[in-house]
């Protein structure tokens, strides 16, 4: 398995093949072995199988194709309205609807959605994170129906593979790593630990395509903007308080 | 590496053997594979093997013992810092300090703990997860001397096992898991679901010692109570916003 994550890659088309249920689950269960919050499991899984509700879910995720082209969609969502109920039925006063536990339960998801992954690579299928959940969370609030409490927190597409990319680029392991302390980075070590991402053919025609001058330039006048971080901010703040998690 | 998995416990107690930095660095570079948003390896890893560190980072974690007594401690970080400092040099204008920014972050922070882990776990090495990093999250960013733009996400502490505990319940698959939409609990689906939970000994044991009529009491009124809930939102909400994360 470490060999697996070793090489793993993102997986964005797939073979129209069913993954079985009985496949389905079985990953799903391992999954929840991951670390959970006091063993509280707040989190929840919604699988996504038909094709009318991929149409309905593809929106909030700005229509990319994976999600209609995936057998499975799965979306993870913290969910404290299970154990809040559960509480509220043993004649004890549940109080989750405030910032720590969306965290807690965000953690949760999170670690449970990333053990899934592992496991599915494992298993020879290939998935892909889609970052968008938290950029429309309301839509798909409204379409998975989810109630006060839960909230979606990442979603991922599920198939076997049909394509092989290459494996992309990593910075280097000291780029990341602090030993102690955080150590602040010099302009030297900026440009050493981002010197081979720009020195790579395929991001040095993508500047050129987008007609910038820097790469840093494609991911804040282009990929990740002022503008779209500042509104998908508001909206997952707004989101997070119409679902309970916010004063 | 899924049996593993399977069979996962939380270690809590380790033997005094170091771990080789050698292992070490293996077992996190393998974790940088992990999905990250849009590849910009928004995080970082701040690694704690100094025992007057440990020392000082452990009345944030409520002086839990794990702290002194694990070989290693890892504090997994979102990061936006490094990634603007190179926009910066690069002649662009980031805009990652906002909210959005943040949870983009704090889920690369997460992929990586939860896959770092599940490497760990394979190469026979015990992890427990503090989930305590969010609820005091100012002390660790003095103490590791986070920079704006770094937030601690989580921490684990590591080493080898010392314990073989019994590996604790989970839900039943049913519980968590919701076809095409999220399905609302029934009181009778809440009984089901709860009762093998409820009908441990261990947990009846811990009730009563609690002096509580039910398991649900000893979570709401002493485990993740009301009170410590809404005081560390907002210690968590303040962190964030002089972080730079929230306007």
């Amino acid at each position: 398995m470490i060999e697996s994550i070793k090489k793993r890659k993102t997986i964005r088309k797939y073979l129209q093949k069913e993954i079985p249920d009985a496949l389905l689950n079985d990953m799903l269960t391992t999954s929840f072995r991951a670390s959970t919050v006091g063993n509280m499991q707040v989190y929840s899984v919604i699988v996504t199988r038909d094709v009318e509700m991929k149409a309905k879910l593809s929106p909030a995720h700005y229509n990319q194709p994976m999600i209609n082209n995936a057998p499975v969609i799965l979306t993870f969502c913290a969910d404290f309205q299970r154990f809040s109920q559960w509480c509220t039925e043993r004649k004890a006063t549940p109080a989750y609807d405030n910032f720590q536990s969306f965290m807690n339960a965000a953690i949760d998801a999170l670690l449970v959605a990333q053990t899934f992954c592992t496991v599915a690579e494992e298993k020879g299928l290939g998935i892909c994170y889609l970052g968008t959940t938290t950029y429309n969370p309301q839509m798909i609030i409204d379409t998975l129906k989810l109630p006060k409490l839960v909230f979606p927190v990442t979603t991922i597409t599920l198939g076997y593979p049909d394509e092989q990319p290459e494996q992309v680029d990593r910075l280097p392991f000291e780029a990341i790593i602090h030993k102690e302390y955080y150590h602040n980075y010099t302009s030297a070590d900026i440009n050493k630990w981002y010197a081979y991402k720009e020195s790579l053919a395929e991001n040095k025609r993508f500047t050129e395509e987008s007609q910038k001058e820097t790469l840093a330039q494609v991911f804040t006048d282009i990929r990740y903007t002022k503008k779209d971080n500042e509104f998908t901010s508001q909206s997952l703040l707004q989101a997070l308080r119409r679902q309970g998690f916010l004063d």
